[in-house]
């Protein structure tokens, strides 16, 4: 029997990848539902080749074309905001891929769990921003958590087999983004332009300035916390250049294990798919002596000052790392838009996580009104 | 309970190592039998603080200085030979760690296993020589055989937690021994003393100058080939003069486990000694930023001839493996005493593969008639 999915965000980078895994293991796999949120033209596309029972479209002014080319092949189309969410919650699926960026993916990933599916996370937001309401959905319905990002999909494959109590750390590998060397009086005067050259991954933009501030870094730290239950203290980052090893499990008797491999997404998108299976695929191999060297450095934190507002966020828990995260993604956008400069950033994620009103538990409400909030405190920043 | 615990060759370099793993976690071995080839002092010294149940002292001469001691602790004292192989048969213990080094190892192995004993397994004449009779013994008695190398365990470490079948290919690693970047006209003039400065294991002289000669990574193939049961062709090095990456799996869909770690013979000994666990130590941990960098590079196999030999070997089967593991263990012996070149040593290998009278399924008393032919040959090369 295939395996029925839902791709949330199936027009993005990762979502583009996830249909060539479908592609690659065709038999494996049963799209049902496929999801964009501007890009209706490969929508169109792609809901003609994989014929979902329903494809959702965010931003619905371009809505009648696609019905008009799908009502033909029976393919339900839902719009807007709520027809995401509609999709998100529907239970005839085997597993939901939420590949959607930013905070929008966060209710997805809930409504899923909360039907009580498997859910293969590439939509960090979701753990950052609400990782309690995520663990409490995940522990009443039983429903798991599959990573899809490079670093906690090696970590994930580090620990099978493995008894967790005899894991004492978990190791983030880090490539440390194109700024690495530059020199740090400069970084005020970092454009756009410079900063969406990254060089190892093929990322979307909103993730590529995270990965140039190493708040992907800080990110992937609080994403870690809540996907493996292990402390701030037991998690390190070690940055990599290269990014052939995409992360690490130290053990208790000092015996590391590491998963390695060319930069490509598509690697650990089908492992989530096909968990706890490594299926055949003839991509590129990891050619070591053509490789020739690795290296590794401690991570520079008056360079990349997220990294350790991320760890400073994940101890105070509470609201705080949903607010660095929101912050972060709408100054990335002030950013991007040319309105603040490249060490803004930090600077204004800072000041949002001290100056928001801090809550210990906040419900789904709590964190839409931060949401709120906080893009109002970056939007008044000069 | 304890875990009983038999260790054959307690006195070397593997055997002290084992025994600092039990200080390690004292509580969970019991040491029922030690034995000694010739180290007679320290065996001593080990019998009165392990109080184990018999030793074993393969050279006899010291025999009665032994019994003398450890009569007064009730310690029984077997000798000879015969006394090895006694102790190798008994089955009041959980677990074997072969640790003898050499030919002699063979015999031990199959006893062990013959009378359902798992064996932890330094020795890798065991399976060089005797890889089929080996599997039969396990197979009849489902014994098993728990690597100790520390190349072997990373697989083994790599495979836990994995569907076999998924699992496309093993890569063992190596240093590239002391000469990888010696000039190889002057390979003929390498001196005993200078193949025994090994740069990153601390070892015995055999295996010392098997990692000399490379002949070490062409043994570890071959016991990889039997351990893991994967084909000639599955089965790459790649050298990595560090010493980090202990070795590595390589999965069908492009993705790289590897395990890592300083080298310490401790890790893997006490993984074998606790599998599937990963008990706490508190070695030195691997601190890859202080490492800084790994680097990979090609096996040279016109300055390591040796390692062609042994992939030679694994295509014909039946006696080669076994004939290129005792001219070449006799031929270091004779290097050793100068009595020959570094560079006869793969030339006699070769030799004894080609001229001897192949057999497609030796029994064990094939392969001791091949050790005395074998030897005779070594001895007329000049």
């Amino acid at each position: 029997m295939p395996k029925k999915i839902s791709i949330l965000g199936s027009t993005g980078s990762i979502g583009r990848n996830a249909l060539k895994v479908v592609d690659n293991l065709k038999s494996d796999f049963e799209i049902i539902y496929l999801t964009a949120n501007t890009n209706y033209q490969l929508l169109i596309e792609q809901a003609l080749r994989y014929k979902p029972k329903a494809v959702g479209l965010v931003e619905s002014k371009n809505a009648k074309e696609v019905e008009s080319q799908l009502n033909k092949i029976n393919v339900e189309v839902l719009t807007g905001k709520e027809g995401l969410i509609e999709i998100s919650k529907r239970n005839d699926v085997d597993l939901v891929l939420n590949a959607l960026v930013g905070i929008a993916g966060m209710k997805p990933t809930l409504n899923a769990l909360n039907a009580g599916k498997n859910v293969a996370l590439s939509n960090k937001e979701s753990l950052v921003m609400a990782g309690q309401l995520v663990k409490n959905a995940q522990q009443k319905k039983g429903a798991k958590l599959y990573p899809v990002d490079s670093e906690h999909s090696a970590i994930w494959q580090c620990l099978q087999g493995e008894n967790k109590t005899d894991v004492s750390k978990l190791i983030l590998t880090g490539s440390g983004g194109p700024f690495r060397e530059r020199n740090i009086n400069t970084f005020s005067e970092i454009t756009p332009e410079e900063a969406l050259k990254h060089p190892n991954w093929n990322m979307g933009n909103k993730i590529t300035i995270d990965s140039a501030t190493m708040m992907n870094k800080g990110l992937e730290i609080i994403e870690a916390y809540w996907l493996f239950d292990f402390g701030v203290e037991e998690i390190d980052i070690v940055v990599h250049p290269q990014s052939i090893i995409h992360s690490m499990i130290e053990l208790q008797d000092g015996s590391v294990k590491a998963q390695l491999g060319v930069p490509d997404m598509k690697v650990p998108i089908q492992y989530a798919l096909t968990y706890p299976r490594h299926k055949p695929a003839d991509w590129e191999r990891l050619d070591l002596i053509k490789l020739g060297k690795m290296t590794f450095e401690e991570p520079d934190y008056e360079r990349f000052p997220s990294i350790k507002l991320a760890f400073d966020s994940l101890k105070k828990l509470g609201t705080t790392p949903a607010v660095l995260n929101i912050a972060n993604e709408f100054a990335v956008y002030r950013f991007l838009n040319n309105e603040i400069k490249f060490t803004d950033i930090p600077k204004i994620v800072e000041q949002a996580c001290g100056k928001h009103d801090w809550m210990e538990s906040p419900t789904l409400s709590d964190l839409q009104n931060l949401i709120g909030w906080s893009k109002d405190f970056v939007k008044s920043y000069k």
